[in-house]
């Protein structure tokens, strides 16, 4: 038969692994906690039964694995497969993953920063497909991204491209976690939807919000937000379009800058639906020249959860094929 | 022999043209007033002549030129090698100027976006040399860009990828002949300075260039500035250097992005010199993130204004290699 590949999403708290065919098709999936708190070796342990588990829950053996992608936050060389520092997980410093993995599975093992692993999932088998440039954004907690350039994950020297979250889109404005001030991760991300609400609210914006957390700002999330505003909130409503308003300005940035025929759009954030998509379209078609701004969709993701361990796996093809 | 390149640079006062070795050599070059306003085939005329005695003064014939490339202003199909119009330059419609002038010539032509072929020839020979990943700011009027990945064209399906000067800054901020605001180009460019020194002068601000433009503001230039600065003049100094703190902004954009090894910077505003590259390279160190910071140089340009046809001698060399 055919030979497989193994995609393997390496959080804080699970590690994902996934058995694909050659051509993307998602043929077994598996989770294991990832223990990150136990260190480094038992982390390790955890990935290989991770790995093990969902080749034989494949019917099939290390040795019908072509290749196998491993996605990690980093920061990390994509290259050289040596983890610098994993955010959450204590132990790790300057770890030779791939070298490590390829031995301990007896398969040549691929390192790929996560956000570009989601990234190259969507474009290969998600709401990418049929594209050849194509730009993720990821809104969660922060806000990741990724860009395809003619079928290739767009990496740099140093892996670092694709950082759409920190796109400065107002010279003096918000503080980001990066050092800089206006990232557009600031006002687009959960986070940013909160503190537009919070601002809003400490201004004195009448809302159902007040109630929902107790007067306590510290307490109010992005899905209260989206909650208040699916139940007809008009402020939440309006804290949903401003987020969607910033997107669409970063967004028409990277229409300009790259002209790729889709823009897509993950995370928990989207299923606000066209609450957001809606300001988002408008703004970034109003917004860009006219001809990448006619050029481009702006969709939502299609992979979910999985688009990590896939892209992982569809990275490590790509550079398995190329030798 | 070995048989050597063609470039064309068609813009609406001259139509310059090379002679260069296919590694990139010039050896010989020559330009004709544009003559636009006599129309199409007037300008169709002026095209071939120029080409004709560049060839002729390199000691070639047509049969020695492999391959002839043709920068012009756009909006353009680069890969059809038809001209949509041409700004400044009166009917203009739909001209198929690729085949036409292959046809004229004798010479296989490809039609690039003046902008990219400037960028493609300061990565080719000019101060991009050594990068495999480099932007292109050309600070003039407008501000005009390019992008070099992994030693191709940032181009896009239509073509319009790579318009760095209408990367939003600031959201609400200066309007932009784009029709959006807050566009680099409404305060990196030259009229961008001019604007940001006239707002100043209106305030209030003591400076020798009220005297050189006796008091009336339509009359003040980047030279007036640049030359007030370099004569002492604090508040002529303060404007290249906000101008700079604009463009330091927008290039730390660009390195997250993009995680080049190169940011080059061309026009006429470079001969500011310290003046702006000390502002623009503080700025984008201290705002990008920290490793695409530390890879990037920020250069000016090497080639002045022969970047735009050695570029498109170097553009239709690469086009043509790759069949």
């Amino acid at each position: 038969m055919d030979k497989a590949i193994l995609g393997i999403d390496l959080g804080g708290t699970f590690v994902k692994t996934a058995i694909l065919s050659t051509d993307g098709k998602l043929l077994a999936k598996h989770e294991e906690p990832t223990q990150a708190i136990d260190g480094l070796d038992a982390v390790l342990d955890v990935i290989c039964v991770a790995s093990q588990k969902v080749i034989s829950s494949a019917g099939l053996a290390n040795s019908d694995i072509a290749a196998c992608g491993i996605g990690a936050p980093g920061p990390l060389d994509w290259r050289s497969g040596i983890v610098f520092t994993l955010t959450n997980l204590p132990g790790w410093k300057d770890v030779p993953l791939g070298a490590i993995m390829s031995d301990r599975l007896g398969i040549p093992c691929y390192l790929e920063n996560d956000a570009n692993a989601a990234c190259y999932g969507e474009f290969w088998r998600g709401a990418g497909q049929g594209a050849r440039n194509m730009c993720l954004l990821t809104l969660g907690t922060g806000l990741g991204g990724g860009v395809v350039v003619e079928g290739a994950l767009l990496r740099g020297p140093d892996g670092t491209a694709g950082e759409i979250g920190h796109m400065i889109v107002e010279r003096n404005g918000r503080p980001c976690g990066c050092g800089a001030q206006g990232c557009l991760e600031t006002y687009g991300s959960v986070t940013g939807l909160v503190r537009t609400a919070r601002e809003g609210l400490e201004g004195g914006e009448a809302s159902a919000l007040r109630e929902r957390c107790d007067g306590d700002w510290d307490k109010l999330t992005g899905v209260m937000v989206s909650e208040a505003a699916e139940a007809g909130d008009a402020f939440a409503h309006e804290v949903i379009r401003t987020t969607g308003e910033w997107l669409g300005l970063g967004i028409a940035n990277l229409l300009n800058l790259f002209n790729p025929e889709k823009v897509v759009l993950a995370g928990g954030m989207i299923k606000a639906g066209e609450t957001l998509f809606q300001p988002i379209r408008e703004t970034a078609t109003r917004t860009a020249l006219d001809v990448p701004a006619a050029r481009a969709e702006i969709v939502p993701a299609g992979l979910g959860e999985n688009a990590g361990v896939i892209g992982a796996a569809g990275c490590a093809w790509e550079r398995f094929s190329q030798g």
